[in-house]
């Protein structure tokens, strides 16, 4: 209570910057204001409690899905959002099963911690028994093609590992690669099934496999795919180099029940002005059917709810309309994205940026931003507002901003992206895993990153004159 | 290599401490030689490998326990030991099944982190259904007995809290009070099943359960008992106090398969003078059948293994016997230090001293004693001899060493007991869990642990006056 008081008397004497434009004194008023009554409020926690709690695992096509489709529509209403509509969306409902085991036979008898990857096909009941071939990359086991016919390939390359070339450590991007088009891969070489070392990064060795989707590739066999922890990736390299043979088998009866019909939950605070002028942010209702899904993507939800209670609650109404949508399926098919940008095509000349919550929140950073010619430096004027606020100093505006989400109507509309920014090497640890759990949230630091990222979507949907937009791609 | 070369260097000048005994240059010496070749070993690492990664988790009664006394007989003749012998015990054969889950039913639908303890009953197919109570002490349990009637108690403290009285951490003896004797508590206050918060550090918070021993009391009902991850034990205590009713479902098949023979592996590297007396020296070759009991205790296993190698290798043979014992059953019921004490209770008059390194290898710390007036002394003026090593300066010797399977040989002979210390609070982060794997062990940390403890070994076993013993209990 002390340093809410503390943070208010800041305020109080909140010294406005230098500035031409001669909104800026309110904008610093109307930031700090925000700023202040999110820190201090635990309305997303408490949200997030019954997300991760009251729901749990949520992916797309389940019970628990819809059952956050409901929540989310009734707790926007709730927070004061002028309209909330359900978007319609077909989402894949694909099914882990009851039967998931890997199990190294020879030359030991060791039972792997594994979770199938999401879209994987099952394999036959009693599973599929074959000798382990252990690769790093792609091109290491087209090279080795003629060993891999019959096998279970290993994918065994670690995120943060550094690149061949020495220029860089692998990211998530080039970890994942194995995630998504191992199975296809693998069977193109004659593979009977193929198992990824986790992607995720170090200090999470206690035996924790990270699921996530991968792909099929059309006239290429399916083969079962799943992710292996760490420890095991590394145990069966540790076993392939001092054996002749190593055999795996691998049981999985999971499965593809269809599709099925969910929903993006919308939710609209009008702006006084230009209503027609839209600023998305949000987040995404699904997520993995394993842990709480509280950072991926519980935060971001609760997060961009937050905004708009935060600026009701302060009767700030801007000029534009800032539109919050809670997105279905952006783990395993991105039907909300993908549906969003057709359906609402015609709007997309009208929204003037899109930003979304997707990286956990565990030490917010800053903003990412992928504007026109111009943009990084309009937000970075806010965020210079924001970082006079104590506990702020440090915020960072980087270029590069997005989300698989606004992706497809960014792309369709050359919408401005921006991503709230967070600490990505301990979200990495618990992404897609058990372990993803509401416990993990802390909820000072989840006010802090809603607080900012109401002070931002406050000031994009208030500024005069927009983001520039993205070059036609 | 350059490293070893300093070391040696600092040995060749190595100057004996001012000491009335006469051999204390040799012994000076001698330490200095054991020293430096244990931390230029890997022989320890190497077995530790075949022991976790070739044979893996060995449960007493299991086919890979029975492979590891065959390994270790082999290890320890090839290591040099005068003789090897297997000394016959009777063991528990308890195996954990297949079907192992716990799930909440209401408010929401989860699925948990769960392990059977060991020696628990299955419950019927299908599983036990009852609301949870939750309390932190068995005192709480019994004032709420009416409450707990029909219900599955969860006994959720943690290792780590703060006692009741404000006056310590909890620590492991504490907290495994709830895992050893919790289903006999709530077995008298008529509950259906009992689960635990997993026993374990800070640090883990990964989904990990951890398993162990537990008992039933004649009398008393027999209840299946298990352990949950930190985080599910948290979420059911959240959803307790949010809701009127969390109903828990916990179905398992383990089964006590009756008692089966299994072998202590006896290695004696002879006394050049007294060779009835006797320093023992252990660690335990059974581990819980997660994991591959690295820590626990493979490390204590192939340390102990390493003092043979080492002194045989320096061709030191001390006045006394060095016994190396890999001990059976140290986890679920001690039949191997048991049966020591019994079968071998005409030795234990000539038994000078009883060394157990039990506690992993995460960072060498010292050495316990638990020995008559003067023992500390003793052992610390060994220890003083050992400090002189660069790397080994705060080598620290604290009253109370022992370990479980020395207990009844110590107490039947009055023996001193001593143990190898390590850093415990990062060994119960993964004790008697699936992560508890080879990787963790850093193998120069192993060396540095068997160097120290060979060169303890090779002091009490040469020194003219042995350990005081303990009295009389």
């Amino acid at each position: 209570m002390l340093a809410i008081l503390a943070l208010t008397t800041s305020f109080v004497f909140f010294a406005p910057a230098p500035q031409s434009d001669g909104d800026s004194g309110a904008l610093d008023a109307a930031i700090g204001r925000i700023v202040e009554r999110g820190l201090a409020s635990d309305h997303a926690f408490t949200w997030l409690t019954e997300l991760c709690d009251d729901i749990g695992p949520r992916l797309s096509g389940s019970a628990q899905a819809e059952q956050a489709v409901e929540w989310g529509r009734a707790r926007l209403e709730e927070a004061g959002a002028d309209r909330v509509v359900l978007h319609p969306v077909n989402v894949a409902r694909w099914v882990r099963g009851e039967v998931e085991r890997a199990r190294i036979l020879e030359p030991a008898d060791h039972r792997l911690a594994v979770l199938a990857l999401g879209g994987s096909i099952a394999t036959p009941p009693g599973g599929i028994t074959a000798p382990v071939i252990v690769v790093k990359t792609f091109e290491e086991l087209r090279s080795r093609a003629s060993e891999a016919r019959g096998k279970i390939v290993l994918f065994n390359r670690a995120m943060g590992e550094t690149a061949d070339d020495g220029s860089r450590k692998l990211g998530y991007g080039d970890a994942v690669q194995q995630r998504t088009n191992g199975a296809i891969e693998a069977a193109k070489v004659g593979a009977v099934a193929s198992v990824i070392r986790s992607v995720g990064t170090k200090g999470a060795e206690y035996r924790l496999p990270h699921t996530g989707m991968m792909r099929y590739e059309d006239g290429v066999k399916r083969i079962p795919h799943a992710a292996l922890a760490a420890e095991d990736a590394d145990l069966i390299a540790r076993l392939v180099a001092r054996h002749p043979r190593v055999m795996l088998n691998l049981e999985l009866d999971c499965r593809d029940e269809g599709t099925v019909q969910s929903h993006n939950v919308i939710a609209d605070l009008r702006g006084r002005e230009r209503p027609d002028e839209v600023v998305l942010i949000c987040g995404h209702l699904d997520s993995w059917d394993v842990g709480h899904g509280a950072h991926d993507d519980g935060v971001g939800v609760v997060a961009s709810m937050e905004v708009i209670r935060l600026l009701k609650s302060l009767d700030l109404r801007p000029r534009r309309t800032i539109r919050c949508v809670l997105f279905m399926n952006e783990e395993n098919g991105l039907a909300g994205g993908l549906g969003y940008a057709k359906d609402y095509a015609r709007e997309l000349a009208g929204h003037v940026a899109a930003i979304e919550m997707d990286g956990g929140a565990f030490g917010f950073s800053g903003f990412g931003v992928s504007a026109g010619e111009g943009g990084v430096a309009m937000v970075d004027d806010v965020a210079r507002r924001i970082r006079s606020v104590p506990g702020y100093e440090s915020l960072r505006v980087r270029p590069g901003g997005g989300g698989a989400d606004i992706g497809p109507l960014s792309r369709a509309g050359n919408v401005p992206m921006l991503s709230i920014d967070s600490d990505s090497e301990t979200y990495f640890r618990y992404h897609h895993t058990h372990a993803d759990t509401l416990d993990k949230v802390d909820p000072r630091e989840l006010a802090r990153h809603a607080a900012a990222y109401a002070a931002l979507v406050y000031a994009l949907a208030e500024m005069e004159r927009p983001l520039p937009r993205l070059a036609a791609r």
